[in-house]
């Protein structure tokens, strides 16, 4: 039987979704936890895709399949008694055999979180603590030049050998916190994201804020294919997986 | 020459703001980094009250004395590069030699987040997570109760001691967050308060919620200067001094 699931977690303190030898990570409190239920026969679980050290998740999504059949409900509430309070299972639903959480995905969603305010030390590993000012109405004119269907080499992590670096964004915004001004938040909702692509693309973003770069500088980056010509990678705390669509 | 300054913590890995042997706490992290800077000889911090274990401040205050004179600035950003970065110096400014961070309060203002939605693992040390609903407009009736001068023994620790239980509630409020319903935020601005008196009340209003009171059994419970009629005390986590008056 194969289950699907959907969860949250806190980054700051994971090495990243994906397991790794004597490393601290997502998959591994997951599988260890699913495992356990299983009496103890290891299971898989194959996830939407990996986010990096310190990316935080409102809704990541994955599946796994059980030999037994169990109750979703009761299997949401065995896991979450089991793994530790910084991940949670929102809901497991039963999917057909032939449903897969990371070949079937349609599209998925990054926010970014920017302070350009006083540093809130209760925020320090939810949100990139930027005490500059940044010209925000620039940086959502750039944010338009980064929709559609692009080539983004410039934007992935310089050593990603890939086939394909054409992805699709669908749709951006920048919104303003209308409680704290200095906060802002961008995101990108795409059919694919290459490797550290949000960050850099949320780098450059910044470096046009700060005019550094004109907004329409985008568009020969973009052509340009070249890691080297597009601006610093942001931070992992700022990044969220906000949902992914199938 | 005397120091006031403004600062921000996160909590929830502190044993609470005020020095006790052996412990981490806010006042020993500031006290040991000014007495660095201080020429290692010994500065006593006095803020304008403690915070308990776990509770969140963001804008405590406090003042100090230095025999020499260190311009404000350059002091909060040497303060800044010491201190973990759970805590932030806001501000320093110098202040009259009478001038009391304590004896001159003249209102604090606290603040209470709950969540009665999605348990949301990022937000874990920082809301109260309540797996019930809750009914807000009668827990707003019972805010109102609560204004004015009262004797609130019945919202203390139950083993303070004290001569004079009176305090003054100037102003409550509950907001709801208009982007996610199920989060609301209890606010008590008053000229001063008990030990554990805003867990305490925010418990009891959390049972007037549940229904298990009615919004007009605050009148009795305050009348009966009895711990043992009020309601739970809220976790520390949910709560946070928000700001302290002069």
């Amino acid at each position: 039987m194969r289950y699907f699931m959907s969860f949250s977690y806190d980054g700051s303190k994971y090495k990243g979704y994906q397991k790794q030898p004597n490393e601290r990570t997502i998959q591994k409190e997951l599988e260890e936890a699913i495992t356990k239920i299983n009496s103890n026969q290891e299971v898989s679980i194959h996830a939407s895709g990996r986010t990096d050290a310190g990316v935080h998740a409102y809704n990541q999504k994955a599946h796994f399949d059980l030999d037994n059949i169990i109750d979703c409900d009761k299997l949401k509430h065995s896991l979450n008694s089991i793994i530790p309070d910084d991940i949670y299972i929102r809901g497991i639903v039963n999917v057909a055999d032939d449903f897969h959480a990371r070949f079937n995905v349609k599209a998925k969603e990054y926010i970014y979180k920017i302070n350009m305010g006083t540093y809130n030390p209760i925020e320090k590993d939810y949100i990139y603590q930027y005490n500059k000012r940044l010209d925000v109405a620039e940086m959502e004119r750039a944010l338009k030049y980064l929709e559609g269907t692009h080539n983004f080499k410039s934007f992935t992590k310089s050593d990603e050998e890939k086939d394909d670096y054409v992805r699709t964004i669908v749709q951006t915004n920048l919104e303003r916190d209308q409680k704290n001004l200095n906060q802002i938040t961008l995101s990108f909702l795409g059919t694919g994201f290459l490797r550290y692509m949000v960050r850099n693309m949320v780098g450059m973003l910044i470096e046009i804020g700060e005019g550094k770069h004109k907004s329409e500088d985008i568009i020969k980056i973009l052509e340009s294919h070249d890691r080297t010509k597009a601006g610093i990678c942001a931070p992992a705390c700022g990044l969220y997986l906000k949902d992914v669509f199938y």
